[in-house]
């Protein structure tokens, strides 16, 4: 990912990036594939009854983190309040979806991986957030 | 879109419908589609310089919608948290986004019938959020 | 859906629209819902084991409708060769999940539904296919 | 990006990983990443006039990668055909993307990043392909 060389050029911030920020969107675009897999995985288990809501907190959580990685790395202009609620939607999502996925962790690899992507990227949000 | 049709058949539901949910989900795909062609159309514009913040706005706000949609449309186990700071979020955006389309409503086309699909989201996720 | 509305306000289109793009637009929004819905109740189902590949289809194929609805949509410069090979793989994507969609019609609604919206958004993307 | 490990980690992968896949996935996240970040480094330029058709590209670039990677990562039953036509799709967006960006290079940073990202998708795209 190359997405603090990407922000330092933007006109408006000229090399002075949000760290804190920065993180955040690698850790939502990182997460975004872990629980698009562990969804995917989980499906094709044996035990995929057991494992509905993995899947449907998995799939949520893609979306969200999708979505904030998206307009994070906006900086024209300015839309900081939409930012702010999409952290605090984001921080949620990760948090219920490494919960879940830590319940499975010890039977299935994918969610072990996927758990700790949840909880990286949920404290690298916070930071994000209080960095705002 | 037959959102309703679709979620009246989800096992879990089994025609038990909100309709107020379902309102906001059909809400938010006409709105991500009238935000995208909007940001487009501003993009094209001669006076493009002076609607920047116009399509940033807009680009955000049919991300946002968009996972909306999305996550609005499952009903397998449960999300409510997410589902309700995404409403939130949707409606932030909607309404930051309507409110720059309508400074622009006189002069373009496309911002005044944006504005309306922007207001018309925002209340109706305003309504399924109070339906939850 | 406001689709045409906002294309044809489009300062380089000008009320000139192609009505198979935007018929094909609307068709490829609807059927992002369906699929997306159906992934979902297919999961709650009790049989779900036997429905993982309907799931699967359904999430790709909610994927590339979304994809191309939102490009789809731009008519500032042009990007026609992308739009058509993204129309191309939507064709593909609809034709592949309806039929598996219509293989569980007569036990699931939602994949009956599902499997009209796909061949729906299929017939659709071919007509707009033919008319650039 | 933990795409690797998450892939290996499913139950009909079992660490049987195509490398070239998981490459194009990786540089399509990426790719996803700078060119949502270039679309609005060019947005705020003082010469955004000259850049439409840039910013265009980008856009429609970014949301082709999104697809792109998000179907490239699921391994459950199968859907190869999509997936062929969603790489055609990327190679083909990715291509016309970075000549677009190679064209401002010298005049914006943004752009030369950009560039060189996409002909780096462009190449992983091709050799997943490849590898099918």
């Amino acid at each position: 990912m190359q997405t603090k060389e990407m922000i330092a050029t933007h006109p408006d911030v000229r090399g002075n990036v949000n760290q804190a920020l920065i993180d955040a969107i690698d850790a939502a675009y990182a997460c975004a594939q872990t629980c698009t897999s562990c969804a995917d995985a989980c499906l094709a288990e044996e035990m995929v009854a057991q494992l509905r809501q993995c899947i449907r907190l998995n799939l949520d959580c893609a979306d969200v983190c999708d979505a904030f990685a998206t307009l994070g790395s906006r900086r024209t202009g300015s839309n900081e309040e939409v930012i702010r609620k999409l952290l605090d939607a984001c921080i949620t999502a990760c948090r219920l979806c490494g919960q879940e996925c830590q319940r499975h962790a010890s039977s299935h690899e994918h969610c072990r991986v996927c758990a700790e992507s949840c909880r990286r990227c949920e404290a690298a949000c916070q930071s994000a957030l209080r960095s705002m």
